[in-house]
């Protein structure tokens, strides 16, 4: 089939899987499970032939190792099915209704969006992450993972399909796009129509191509360029517990934090205290010239370092003269993530809670904890860092839209 | 000025704008109100010229109509921006905050989107309806108007930031782009990063033009291909009464309808009385060989018929078997905007409500309601016929956005 075939097939089926009510898509969401547990066997073979290709490709240990599957890791999927099915169902939800004075009554309902595209690279759990939130949220989804995990996505996907079709599920809800070349994510970019939303997963370049290339409404996901500001008004202690945190907790993902902001008052005590902690974790800064003048020991940072999400143990560091000089930096920086301010001071909390534009903005806690899960949303998507539809972390309610639902007896205009 | 520096302008602008509170932008809304007024003449002069130009290059009449700003129609257009300002701001509400298990407070907090670029066709009274709606939600707007009103939009948009300025409005939050050349909207198109959203408004070529061409994101507003369902258990007055004020109450409107299909029960008894109420306003029907067997005299609908928006005094006809086929052809051959049933049987009314796919659907209702001013918001830049971010009239509500804020006390994770 073609792409466009698949996603025909796709926009027919997804309303069929609209129509299911909860406890008919949480069963199959079980039954998922409990087949991929089963057939672990089945899906681990198919993945060492992605290690072997991967290896003899060339590509870094941690890409192998994101890419690997084991028993446990199936498990892990699994459980994360099982974790959907828990969820309370989105859809149908009433939001609001309201009677105007003509008599109509107006209500916007919850409804499913209708066909989801994946566009992915190598982790073959976003494959089964992505099927249990659509069927969750009554959306078909079409998966375009990345050629390195083609043959465990293959697996997945099958073992996926089976334990579906047994339920009399509409299994063209679910579409894998075997052929992993440029052209068919070409193809998925520009069937408007047929597809009413891409959210691409991955590296800069992948979420780049897919927003300058599809014609599909797109949600734009990922990079962080995150900061934390400590401000003049800071409890010390807090404020190196936070970055530290933020900093050194996990350095390889988005809300990880990239650049540090001092208040110039404090900087000069705060400063040697925060880079002592940081070099625990042997953290590399490089600051402005102020802040050279109170580490001497750091390099300088160019105006290239405050745009880089390093994604690494390196922190770009800056001395601000005022709270409003944090912010306007943040703001010309930033890649509209996640932003935090370390003070004790109510107005300065309240300024930076403002103006700061980001999807999330902390007072007095890490970076890190921008997430679906850790916000109570049970699971997430990927985290949006554009403003349109979804901002911050995308969980089941950010993959509906709603229909207004009008009840009359004969109004005419 | 550059697109591109306009754009700059408008974004640092709109983080000032950002930050009015409710009262200050009401007083620009007045002020601007009252301006208008006053300057009516200098508008006029202005609009003269557009006049001339559009003559001399053979616009149609009912185009130069729409061109045509007389003091009525700026008085309106004054009345517009008073409405808006008696409309509550959506800005700053916190919609739900949460606390989790380890005490930080999670809160959705409604703000502006940032920079809003509307691009648009002849219409001048746009130019001052999006004005409005983007200041009262705290948006900066980059205006594109259409090369036939450009000395119109110059005129109205000097008016509206000279009334600004006297209070002190960060005036570079409205922006006019004066180059009128292709070349000037496709670089507003690819604004990534500057420009939050484009909103188009105009005719189905405009609309597809910036949706393949724009990688900002954009809110599809637009064509309706609306359709009217006379089930099998319809009031035959309530019927005739809401297709002919769908179809003839305004043609030219996205909302009013284009397609009549009626259940083969009532077929025969139904299209004649129909048929002879839209004759009143010589509604040309087209029809399926069912309905050509009922109605000799109406002509052969095509394929392409049931795709086609008319926005004229033609009608679309075709006899369905039942409220499924209603339901499959709406669904295949609609533009997702309004459709409505005509039903006094409960379970038709709710599976045509669940299963129909578009922005708003009625029962026993006319399509000609999904508009803003009729749901109640009060106002309207567009009609979103996409499901990302908005769907349906686009209101004040609409052109924000939601920030999570985040009270910590030095969690880590």
């Amino acid at each position: 089939m073609s792409v466009k075939e698949l996603a025909i097939a796709a926009k027919g089926a997804s309303y069929k899987l609209a129509a299911l009510n909860e406890s008919a898509k949480n069963a199959v969401l079980l039954a998922m499970a409990d087949l991929l547990c089963e057939k672990a066997g089945n899906i681990i073979d198919a993945n060492k032939l992605d290690l072997i290709a991967g290896k003899e490709k060339g590509l870094s240990d941690s890409l192998l190792d994101r890419l690997m599957l084991d028993e446990k890791r199936i498990i892990d999927m699994a459980n994360g099915l099982r974790k959907v099915a828990d969820l309370p169902d989105p859809v149908g939800e009433v939001i609001s209704m309201w009677t105007r004075p003509n008599g109509l009554q107006i209500g916007q309902k919850r409804v499913p969006i209708g066909v989801i595209g994946m566009i992915y690279e190598a982790r073959p759990n976003v494959t089964c992450d992505a099927v249990g939130l659509c069927i969750k949220s009554g959306n078909a989804v079409i998966l375009r993972g990345g050629s390195e995990a083609i043959h465990s996505n293959k697996a997945i996907v099958k073992v996926l399909k089976e334990a579906a079709e047994k339920l009399k599920f509409p299994i063209d809800a679910i579409q894998l796009i075997e052929d992993t070349t440029r052209e068919s994510s070409k193809e998925l970019m520009t069937l408007n129509g047929f597809i009413d939303v891409l959210i691409p997963r991955g590296g800069a370049n992948l979420i780049k191509t897919v927003v300058e290339n599809s014609t599909v409404p797109v949600i734009e996901t990922g990079s962080g360029n995150c900061h934390v500001y400590v401000d003049k008004f800071a409890d010390f202690d807090m404020a190196i517990s936070i970055v530290f945190n933020a900093k050194t907790s996990r350095v390889s993902v988005c809300n990880s934090a990239e650049s540090l902001l001092v208040h110039k008052d404090i900087a000069q005590a705060f400063l040697p205290l925060c880079a002592k902690k940081l070099s625990e974790k042997s953290v590399e800064l490089r600051g402005c010239d102020i802040s050279l003048s109170i580490l001497p020991n750091i390099t300088k940072a160019t105006e290239e370092d405050y745009y880089t999400e390093y994604n690494d143990y390196i922190m770009s560091v800056k001395v601000v003269d005022s709270l409003e000089d944090a912010i306007t930096h943040i703001n010309k920086y930033n890649t509209k993530h996640s932003e935090a301010i370390v003070t004790n001071d109510y107005m300065s909390a309240q300024i930076f809670l403002n103006e700061v534009d980001a999807a999330a903005v902390y007072v007095n806690a890490s970076t890190r904890f921008t997430d679906g899960f850790e916000y109570g949303f049970g699971a997430e998507i990927g985290i949006s860092t554009q403003k349109l539809h979804a901002r911050g972390p995308i969980g089941l309610k950010e993959l509906t839209t709603i229909k207004y639902i009008i009840y009359g007896n004969g109004q005419i205009r």
